[in-house]
């Protein structure tokens, strides 16, 4: 094996030789784990909160409403079409933040290695971090590193945690949804559980489908600066679009009316679709929101939106009614209607 | 099976009957997600902040700094002598806080269960969650829910990510150790990594050692409040005291001159810990922490470390010198000395 493994211009910097796996070792707070912290992370994630080298990291704040959010991702494989696990654990953060309206600023990385895990994998996944974090505009201000014992193949958890600050007076979330507001869709819908599935597969279609894991909060803070009146956001992960809209549709005790033949389905993920069986409205995305704006709003939104190469495919998919409250139907263009409701099941487990 | 088991008082709000274990469906993001956040989570850890029903909670923060700290939990077993790893996870985070000097308010709550895991093991864990939060006066303000695959027994891990708020204007962290101050230990050392490993083992002693795992903010906020100047301060867990200091000696670039037959050690810690071939420096505690002040200020901050339960034992245990630079040394009762190092193995996985 080679000592000096290279990845996008880069050396790895533990020998491989000496460790090509991550041991129970790592984990113990001992020489390992600072040599791991030391000498990969902290030249990938190097900034001055982490430089304070604390338990924690001291935050300036300039703002007095901040928002914290967490999750922790699972997704396997670690590396697939269009994406990785490094990424997805930045962006999916990043998202949930955008998603309160929020601006975000700082993030806590959790590891949870198990042993056995690849050094070359732990050190791609860490690059994919870094650049993510850059991408995204958010600081990696303090961490944890875990290792457990092997029951699988080297598996790698992620938690990240993020506080970001509201730097405007709106107030976003499902409590704001209004009869007559407009349901907007920021691009296709089921790539990134398409592209796992594949992956995980070992599938290939004519067209490789790339997940579309991506940061979204670019276009919603180009959507409160022009003071577009946002009444409520949501990121379309793990359930998909559908799961989405019908919580917030049960949380704002409101009815939501879709058009099911405007939804925007890549040709090839729909086939894989109809191949295994799925439903596109429940299959996972990584960088898609439903958006609810007044109507009077509607258009200049989705200017904004298109100007972004993220949203270039957002559409209006449906509006807001009073009631039936707390549903969501879906008209298809033949004049039928189909109620969704959330999944019972799992439709594919470990998508995030 | 009985379908409602009771625990303190309680029962268990999902029918054991039906779903006596977690199954993967359960972190679907779909209707057994959402069964479990609202029957069995929410009424434990209701608050206003839980209430929002949003991808994150909006904080209002009445400070301009705030503190972040991250900690995933992958303690074995979940349930030793003293405690469990809910309160480990509430007060592991909650003194991360406490050492930076922070008030601990919002805590976010990551589960990542294993399928398998027993449905009355996880609300019990929650339930100590949920206790523990309050002892701690720190509010579950966001979270989130993942299953795994099932490879081992049924896994629980935890991860939470703490902010606090900094009321005061004293400047809290390694570089602030100066030559002169004293070092504190706030009580006996060892219990936490002999409970976890004499459960895992399924050894008792004659008397039964219980886990020293504590909240640490209230004497912290004490000392804060009577104006001590806290230089730094740190908690003895993963690698111990020994681990502890030698990081904050490498950081401050000071050297630490401990007097080795002072620091207090419970008899049947100690015992264990030649039965086992362990260091008591070097084993795990979840409720003691070091802590560096100016000679003039210890005697006022031992007075009053000792008039709280978890600092009754607290002594000074040595002293910052200049150098050498780096180092940490022990003087036995008999004049012979020891330099402290980190540990390069791992002494005892998996104890937090």
């Amino acid at each position: 094996m080679p000592d000096n493994l290279e990845w996008k211009g880069q050396q790895c910097p533990i020998p491989l030789s000496q460790y090509p796996k991550i041991i129970m070792a790592h984990g113990s707070g001992g020489k390992l784990t600072r040599d791991l912290i030391h000498r990969m992370f902290e030249p990938i994630l190097k900034n001055q909160y982490l430089d304070q080298g604390h338990d924690g990291a001291v935050l300036e704040n300039p703002d007095a409403r901040i928002v914290m959010t967490t999750d922790s991702h699972v997704i396997q494989p670690l590396f697939f079409p269009g994406s990785d696990i490094g990424k997805l654990s930045v962006f999916g953060t990043v998202n949930d933040l955008a998603m309160c309206g929020a601006t975000p600023r700082w993030l806590s990385l959790s590891l949870i290695m198990e042993e056995g895990l690849e050094m070359e994998t732990l050190w791609k996944v860490i690059q994919s971090i870094g650049e993510a974090a850059k991408e995204s505009n958010i600081q990696i201000v303090t961490g944890d590193t875990k290792v457990i014992d092997r029951k699988g193949d080297g598996e790698l958890l992620i938690n990240t945690t993020g506080v970001g600050t509201l730097d405007h007076t709106q107030s976003v979330g499902p409590s704001e949804i209004r009869p007559g507001d407009k349901i907007i869709l920021s691009g296709d819908i089921g790539r990134h559980g398409i592209a796992v599935l594949s992956s995980r597969e070992g599938l290939s279609f004519e067209t490789e489908i790339m997940s579309d894991c991506a940061p979204l909060h670019r276009i919603v803070l180009q959507l409160l600066e022009n003071d577009i009146p946002i009444h409520c956001m949501r990121d379309c992960t793990r359930g998909g679009m559908a799961t989405a809209l019908v919580e917030l549709a049960d949380q704002s005790q409101t009815h939501f009316e879709l058009r099911e033949d405007v939804v925007p389905v890549n040709e090839t993920v729909q086939g894989a679709c109809e191949l295994f069986g799925l439903d596109p409205f429940y299959v996972a995305n990584e960088g898609r929101f439903v958006l609810f704006v007044p109507e009077s709003s509607a258009d200049k939104a989705l200017e904004l939106i298109h100007s972004h190469s993220e949203g270039k495919e957002a559409i209006v998919i449906g509006s807001v009614k009073e009631k039936p409250k707390g549903s969501v139907t879906a008209a298809n263009a033949y004049g039928g209607r189909r109620i969704l409701d959330l999944l019972t099941g799992d439709q594919l487990p470990r998508i995030c």
